[in-house]
């Protein structure tokens, strides 16, 4: 016996019928707006070269950490979910991985990702039943022949999805070739580089001095001196740039920044290239880069983005049998008011500087991040990040932020998915919430509904844009 | 004049009206299921013994550390309140301490307490008025005559109650003399040890050696060397299961675990048997023990819970005066994301080994907890524990985890409670927070209604027992 | 085109009708009783002198450091909103900065600064549109003729607000000339003093050594023994006590406290005095001076106030060109269980102190704070304190702190304000956010209407007079 799928119109809204109302008028005026998507990891060829997706379980379970870790939570094994170890074992065939998946989907009630998954099915696919044992194989027939139709090819899910821009992450040893192509192609969707230097910067990474020598030859400098390595920076920035990107990104174990001086900062680096670093030395490394980040950013314009606080592979055997970014990056605890003041004695009150910044660890909005962005000129927040991109998360961030910060400080709503298809479901979330929290305020007459719709159309809207710098694109 | 007490049946539900009436109708759905307990600190004596309780007194007064805390925090000495210091000196009579306890009743407003002791009063002892200086009496007295019916003893409140397993939690150093006369009464009810070994796990516990010593006499092993030490535990645990236990217990500062050679272990505790230990070694050696439990658990299959971060005794005066367990235990920030690791290095991915983890520190639950338990098969979240034992506390809960783990990943409730009388309320008001929260995603469309019935009853029966592994035992 | 302003009467309240009903009757119950302000930072000289108030721009902007910092973030200099740099930089006019300040009064939507400011438009002013550019003029001339008026001298608006006492907060080497006048004028009006005494306590405080000598000037004691340092401090908190001080406060950058013998105090003392001291020492004299201080609280009876967790002038160069408390203090992650052992090992015990302890690290409310003043009988929680001086802010704070706390070991509302007009607003808006809590209580049958009522009436009037020791004033 299946049970019905229906998206319902009033989804993550407040429950009080008054202010139900409001949200819905609210959300009326956003929920068709175009989406920009600031920040994200989709894969740039997939718009270069605008190919057909293989099959639901390439698309939906083997690139889904959020997906994966959850099975795997409950003791299901990588080969029951169809993904191969580096030692190439036998796994489940696509369609039983699949069967497997269904027979466990109540696990994600109430997540985030089942919230996405639902809005998948019923918009993209008119599913109209909910994925189940009993359902699983029409679930895979009938999303393995949507997936040959043309309307699901890259470009038209692009358009279909109302995107105006979307960055993707890339490598400053990436040699962007699609988004070459794009920039090459009539097609007139906006899908735009961002500068993503952890490789290059982070001398603990495990393919550091792989990249860093890859690094010298792509831009032609001698990446072994701390003056040529800064402008082998500065010159894949430009080429970024060149190609429409807007920020840079940092993935980074800590938010801590350093100011030291160039002979410092020159002596130290001599240490990391010579592989004579401690632990203590490539914290202050990553340190400085920042603040030299900073530097370049007011030079060139480049918002820049710091993600702090997640320790990455934290399941060691896991990352030995079946490598990185399989849902296995845990939060730690994290600070930024000490850490982050070194960058701001020096470009602090430089409003040429935009730098946004994220966090997993939420004890830190009303105590860090909300005063720290409420004051500094070159502060902003990103949006509820990660395992917080969920809809009480969301809340959460409004309700810690808001009141110390406001809006203006904050950057509307960032999907970081590397899940194509999920890209309007989770804006549609965020523009939910949002509404939700708005209408809230409405209805505790703290906001006007005027006031409130403004507002919530700048957060959908016009904050991505103008806090990523978009309109200077093009 | 008198006020009057009534246990609202919606008490506890959510205010908006249509969402109280899915509240309602899942918690039909689960009011009545029996209770289980794995996790408490009940007498074991007392179902042995099945003998009548004393007095008012001594049944809510004195061992009740919650409601100490709160009437000693308003300045309330402990003679006033009928508790004698280790030299005995003279303290008020029971009644004078009942009379005392009601004239500040009001002080448990809006406290799991004072919903608790409502409870209690209305429901087992058919109380129609608040308690406070005016019913004093009736109270004391009405209490006084019915702790003499037959109803009242420790085994037929059992069966009232509907419970259909307890654990207590028990020391390896006790000859479990009356989990043994139970297993060899013919009484029906279920009443199970779970191995707590921190006394001769911990060398800074101030009866360490001397429980050591008594380990040894216990077990016949040479405990010490690290072999023979090593063995007693095996035995013990051996002798625990044979009893019903299913779970072990430990009460650590930190979440630190460790995972050292053979060798370093035994270097280790020797230091630690000669009494040459610093600090460092002392909590090294709790973080190797835990690591070593967990290798015995997946050897015999025994349930591990931690219950870190709370600071023991920390009122020094009070301690010298009255001993430990008088309310003034105070949690402390605390890690898990880094403290856990060496462990899960170790056995994180192995099916056979079930870890739940505790908190007192609220902000590890999205943080580190809910994504662990999100990944690893291993981990699993208990509930809110002690001082988040309570409506709010639970709300908390359920919000901060279930986006990232999921419910499956929980395992129900704990009431973790030495008042045998208050079990019933305690598990009640889990199940009207659950049902609640339950009916708050219904009511915002995140869940069908029958989705929600079904996970309500599976928190308040299957998981417990799923978690616990309580079907095993029998 | 201006749009209306309004205060709703139902503003910050529940949502749900009839919580909003039980919510109404509780706020009639608290809403005209007297405001009590036992911490702020009023000028007394306001009092002493009654003079007129400047000019808008000095009333509204300049002092407000919320204001400012909002404003700063989003990239408006100092100069346009008209506040000199201590080069003496030509800044904007007045009525510039005002408009400047209008035109971004957005900025302030759904924050605390902006229904304060809202209240005091519409309640004082009569002010009936909504600031923005449109009305900035009308708004600007609207307010500087009132203030001309003697219903706008300092005095007829502390009559005018219901005002039953005052406290400012004073250094030890004031020479309390306003609080000396006050005393010995016939206004009925009770302003007190507050004992701050960190800039003779904090060795790292910049102006410590100055502040030293003239302690020792002011109190005729040899300051650089620590015999006469700890007697001039005597002597200092009599003299508060004569002009009616009933608390000290203290600002310290974390809740640490020691417990040195006589001799250790002396000797770090002496490295103090000497200039010879470490970061390390200056950190253990504060701590030490905090049990000192508690000492002295014992025998004289002043109510301590702890304030940790503020990092000063973070922003080094508008620190450097503007001075402090320009909006520049961002909170830091902070501990009390262990902080505070020291002092409580000491004197936790004795109900002759009572010391106030206060956080803006939420994290710390269930964690530490509320268990902390659960048990023990010196300490109670201040309430949600600066950037949490906010509805949602306060909301955290009950929902955090009740259930372990109770209520009775809460204090009530603090203002904590230099904006003479804004206290009328800030003590609404605790009210309506603490009958709201109470009316949701009510709602869920956790509490009677009754005893919200109680609990109400005592937040807003009898604990902070309780709390404060304030009726042994006068």
């Amino acid at each position: 016996m299946t049970t019905t799928l229906e998206l319902h119109p009033d989804r993550l809204f407040p429950i009080d019928k008054d202010c139900r109302e409001i949200t819905r008028r609210l959300y009326d005026a956003v929920k068709t707006l175009p989406i920009i998507s600031p920040h994200g990891h989709t894969d740039p060829s997939w718009f270069a070269n605008n190919e057909l997706f293989a099959n639901p379980h390439a698309l939906f379970i083997a690139p889904d950490h959020y997906l994966v870790r959850m099975l795997y939570s409950q003791g299901l094994t990588m080969a029951e979910l169809g993904i191969s170890s580096k030692n190439g074992d036998v796994v489940a065939d696509v369609r039983s991985a699949w069967r497997t998946f269904a027979r466990h989907y109540y696990l994600f009630s109430a997540t985030p990702t089942g919230f996405w998954l639902n809005h998948i099915f019923s918009e993209l696919f008119n599913l109209s039943s909910q994925l189940d044992e009993s359902t699983a194989d029409h679930y895979f027939d009938t999303i393995s022949e949507a997936l040959l139709q043309e309307s699901f090819r890259p470009r038209a899910l692009f358009e279909k999805f109302n995107i105006e821009l979307i960055a993707t992450t890339d490598s400053p040893i990436d040699n962007l070739e699609h988004h070459k192509a794009l920039a090459n192609d009539n097609w007139q969707g906006k899908v735009i580089p961002t500068y993503r230097p952890d490789s290059v910067i982070d001398p603990e990474h495990h393919a550091f001095y792989q990249s860093l020598a890859k690094f010298g030859q792509i831009t032609g400098e001698d990446v072994q001196s701390w003056d040529g390595y800064l402008n082998a920076h500065r010159k894949r920035r430009a080429e970024f740039i060149a190609l429409g990107a807007t920020a840079t990104d940092h993935g980074h174990p800590t938010a801590n920044t350093a100011n030291l001086s160039k002979e410092e900062s020159a002596l130290l680096f001599e240490r990391v290239i010579n592989r004579q670093f401690t632990k203590e030395d490539a914290e202050l490394f990553r340190a400085q880069m920042l603040t030299e980040m900073a530097g370049m950013s007011i030079d060139d314009g480049l918002v820049m983005q710091l993600h702090p606080g997640s320790f990455r592979n934290h399941n060691e055997q896991l990352l030995v049998q079946y490598g990185a970014d399989k849902g296995a990056d845990i939060p730690v605890k994290i600070e930024y008011t000490q850490a982050l003041k070194p960058l701001l004695n020096r470009f602090g009150n430089n409003k040429d500087l935009s730098l946004i910044l994220f966090t997993m660890d939420e004890s830190t909005y009303a105590r860090e991040l909300a005063p720290l962005a409420g004051h500094y000129p070159c502060l902003k927040l990103g949006p509820a990040w990660w395992f917080h991109d969920s809809a009480h998360g969301m809340m959460r961030f409004r309700e810690q932020t808001t009141e110390t910060a406001g809006f203006y400080n904050t950057v509307g709503f960032n999907d970081d998915t590397r899940a194509l298809l999920s890209i309007p479901a989770r804006h549609d979330m965020a523009r939910r919430v949002d509404c939700s929290y708005l209408a809230r305020l409405v209805a505790e007459h703290r906001l006007t509904e005027s006031q409130a719709r403004k507002i919530a159309i700048d957060l959908a809207y016009h904050l991505p844009k103008q806090a990523y710098r978009i309109d200077k694109t093009s």
